[in-house]
């Protein structure tokens, strides 16, 4: 329990990685970046997950129709605008930003990926981000300064930067998010890069991806809203020397990019809009890894568990009935219900807890642990969410004036 | 547009019925009616539909071993207490209700029906709620007194009741529902009954409810929180000179039901705690019924469009992007949004409306009517919601003292 743990500032840039963030003009504060690049020294292997919106935005579907490769140069990223519901104008600009990275870093503008994060149906200032690529390819650097410049020129209404560092064997990985909610003034997004100089193939990077953001950033749920352009890309320019090849390799590099992909999921809840508590909502004993996944789900998605736990409510009835709506038979006679360790619930009847002790627990700690043991079986799942706040209603109702 | 038009307060008791409601000490508040009771001079046709949460309370099991019915003399409903997660006992007490009835009024046990809605986990004031239904026996009534005190009986955090009252060729109906969202602390629960004096056979009345709720109050979505204790029952004396009989009288009389059973499934979002809008969501042109369905709950689900709303911010983007997310395949091009009759988005982009007149129009109009037409085929739905306001917040976060 306690304060969630901020890792340490990332401080390394893996080797073939060059970073930059500037303030090119979207933005209205000049003190904020919103235009960020990063460079590979040579083409280099890139997967990619995007949202399944039927809205995608046009960064998305570009990146889509570029990824896997074994041929990726460089990431362009804009924050404040998010380039959706644009139409033939939206793809035009992003490709015109391809093209501008080409030409400031003389590469090809197929080798560039795009993300975009921000306001909805609004053209991008397209001659704005063309002035300010030339001068993020100017500033490009592999230091601590360069990662925390390109982090923050991802972030819209987060509250601060969200990195992750990690190490195999002679390599590197270096992780970064955005993501508070979607919110208003119509906002939109979760944004993930792990950058990586361990060598691995484009289908392996594909796989293991894949799974990292289906145990990570798809068990994040702050408000249920797929935006129109989540994305995760990863990109691994294998200039270490260290590869992924053997069976055993791909399971322990396929951990890591999960923990790192975890760590960075988990800082979004915990950034969320008005959020006074993360919430993670671990569900085992479930028959199958879908029926957890349901019902953990289903409990994160409840705006009644939420408030409670805003209040400082250890609110089992709530949290049973959420389950009980996931649509996953089991048998009510063997959960159990823990919060922050407490058993709350079992025998389809409340314990007699100390309510008082259980809400103090909940008061005096920022992470909220609730765990539901079904008795059905062996498959868990873990999600993570945040709570509901009077804050969270205000930052999303003010209207835009 | 407009506010709501409140139906009349209902005046009429259909032939063969009689009603009461009275404290009988689970509300702390003497001036608040928390029993109520309805009896039939001969045995009826019931039916009923139930919430299928796997924790479904005590008096919802036992109802639903007792419909459909053609043998069934009361109802008897309790608020304040849910009878839910307690158990074997809260299966005894359910029972000892219907004893209690059965000895009040001189008829058998297993004709009578049981509502609770209230706190979950608690067991009931069983001895107190013996002695109220004995003086509920004796203030039997069929006046406009009567079907308000048994209205107000089975309200919890409800601010007004909610009666609707139809009339078809000689006969009557009288339905009365209760439902604010399922809140704290610990409340549970949508109930409604609906009386008629028409005569109907069990299974035909068994169908035309199911149909009437998967339109009505299958289609209300506050908080997503299908309740221990949600319940509809449908009663029918035949004591007026009037029976569902040809596929003619079935077409109308459904209709009737469904008309009856939107009207008090509306007012309940209308009610939801620190509501300011009733969100009315119309989905057309889809593919099926099932698909406009899931588009609409969806739409109905967002926090972000209910957050929107009650900053009267006529914001399209959280709209279409939930309906992207349905899970529901269609394409972009071809749907037109509006919102209070305002055209907001076709062709995938924005139209240039004036914000701040759709703004104004939300501002002036207790409903907001959010209209999806997807232009892939002719099913529809419309599901009622909410928004979501400050004060939902708070009232749900309190703590209990």
């Amino acid at each position: 329990m306690g304060h969630v743990i901020e890792p340490d500032p990332a401080k390394t840039v893996p080797l073939g990685f060059r970073l930059a963030g500037v303030h090119c003009g979207i933005k209205s504060d000049p003190e904020k970046e919103d235009l960020g690049l990063i460079l590979l020294d040579r083409p280099a292997v890139a997967a990619g997950v995007y949202t399944q919106n039927k809205f995608a935005a046009a960064p998305v579907v570009l990146d889509r129709s570029r990824t896997p490769s074994n041929s990726i140069r460089a990431v362009v990223i804009n924050s404040g605008n998010a380039n959706a519901c644009t139409g033939d104008r939206g793809i035009a600009d992003a490709e015109r930003m391809c093209l501008e990275v080409a030409s400031a870093c003389d590469i090809d503008p197929g080798e560039v990926l795009v993300l975009s994060t921000g306001v909805i149906g609004q053209f991008l200032p397209i001659d704005a981000i063309a002035a300010g690529i030339t001068r993020t390819a100017a500033n490009l650097a592999d230091d601590a300064s360069a990662i925390a410049a390109a982090a923050r020129a991802m972030l819209t209404t987060d509250t601060k930067t969200k990195t992750v560092e990690r190490h195999w064997r002679g390599g590197s990985l270096l992780g970064m998010a955005k993501g508070a909610a979607m919110i208003g003034p119509k906002m939109a997004t979760m944004l993930g890069v792990v950058l990586t100089d361990v060598a691995i193939d484009p289908e392996m990077a594909q796989r293991l991806l894949r799974q990292a953001v289906d145990e990570s950033f798809h068990c994040v749920h702050v408000d249920g809203h797929t935006s129109t352009n989540d994305s995760v890309l990863f990109l691994a320019s294998g200039a270490a020397n260290v590869a992924v090849e053997t069976p055993e390799d791909v399971e322990q590099f396929g951990q890591l990019l999960t923990e790192s992909c975890t760590s960075l999921a988990r800082s979004i809840p915990d950034d969320g809009e008005g959020a006074n508590h993360l919430i993670t909502i671990h569900v085992r004993g479930c028959e199958s890894s879908s029926a957890a996944r349901k019902i953990a789900h289903t409990v994160a998605d409840s705006p009644l568990v939420k408030t409670a736990i805003a209040g400082n409510d250890p609110n089992w009835g709530r949290i049973v009935s959420a389950a009980g709506y996931a649509d996953v038979p089991f048998d009510p006679e063997k959960l159990e219900l823990r919060l922050n360790g407490q058993l709350l619930f079992c025998g389809a009847t409340p314990t007699d807890f100390s309510e008082r002790e259980v809400s103090d627990s909940m008061r005096s700690n920022r992470e909220t642990l609730i765990e539901l043991h079904f008795g059905e079986g062996s498959a868990e799942a873990r999600f993570w969410t945040s709570d509901l706040t009077e804050e969270y209603v205000r930052l999303n109702a003010d209207y835009r004036t």
